[in-house]
């Protein structure tokens, strides 16, 4: 099965990027708006417990923390994304490299950049045309982190919950 | 907010729900297919933590269970709703009851009739076709219950995961 860890932001601005991923993200219909803290993973359902053992490690270790997103930017020229970008706290790297360390362990081409995606597989030309419009805005968006969510894909493209994990280290 | 509980089948099953769903389901894109355990109903944000503690409660003193799916029924004439049927069991009736109790009681003009809808909204002539063809269909599916989720809806109608809780009863 093809796995996911992933975090949702507040609804307003769930609603806030639904409002661009309607028209310029395919994957609308496939995933509430999230930040993604793993990328899918392919995992035996045998593990399936040690992969549940070693994230609820990583909650009980965490500290619930905040998250500013001051801006929306794109990945182009590397991929024709657009994006509410997120600071990339100590926390956040900290929780990223928890979550894909031990049984989860996997180099990545990417830097983590933690990011919710409002626009993908774009044209180039629609790409400057939306970013051209929607760089110049300053967000002031700030979302609570104090958990995140293994999700499993089905054979249509969308993700199902399977668990959640609530963080419970103190600041 | 509008809130809802709902479990979800296994993989195999949901995905066997979606081969219908995408053609005669409007909410396809809206939410995985689920047994609806508590129907949408509005909380203040406020009231989230009682809501969440009540939940713990339920899932604490719960069993896993399984369920089996025997058929695929509808609820026409009174809506136009085909669905995966499952068998309303002991387990599955306190389930709801327990749900449906305390800060989360409300009276209901339904009976809870455990399902996973896979067409809705559908025109008569369209469901007897459908129907037709379907509830000939011996299923012989079989589910495990071991876990709910505690799901919020956004502006576009679709549905974000809040937290899962997992049956910690013993048999």
């Amino acid at each position: 099965m093809k796995y996911g860890v992933a975090t949702f932001p507040e609804k307003k601005i769930q609603d806030f990027a639904n409002s661009f991923r309607k028209r310029y993200d395919p994957h609308y219909a496939m995933i509430p708006p999230h930040i993604t803290l793993k990328e899918a993973f392919e995992a035996d359902e045998n593990l399936l417990s040690q992969v549940v053992k070693h994230l609820d490690n990583v909650a009980r270790e965490t500290a619930p923390f905040k998250v500013h997103l001051p801006k929306i930017s794109t990945f182009h020229p590397t991929t024709n994304v657009i994006y509410i970008a997120a600071d990339k706290t100590e926390h956040f790297k900290t929780l990223h490299e928890k979550i894909n360390s031990g049984i989860l362990y996997q180099e990545s081409p990417y830097n983590f950049i933690p990011h919710i995606t409002i626009g993908q597989k774009m044209s180039d030309d629609e790409l400057h045309d939306v970013y051209g419009s929607l760089r110049m805005l300053k967000l002031e968006g700030e979302t609570l982190i104090d958990r995140f969510h293994l999700m499993y894909q089905l054979e249509n493209g969308s993700w199902t919950i399977y668990q959640s994990f609530l963080f419970q280290g103190s600041k």
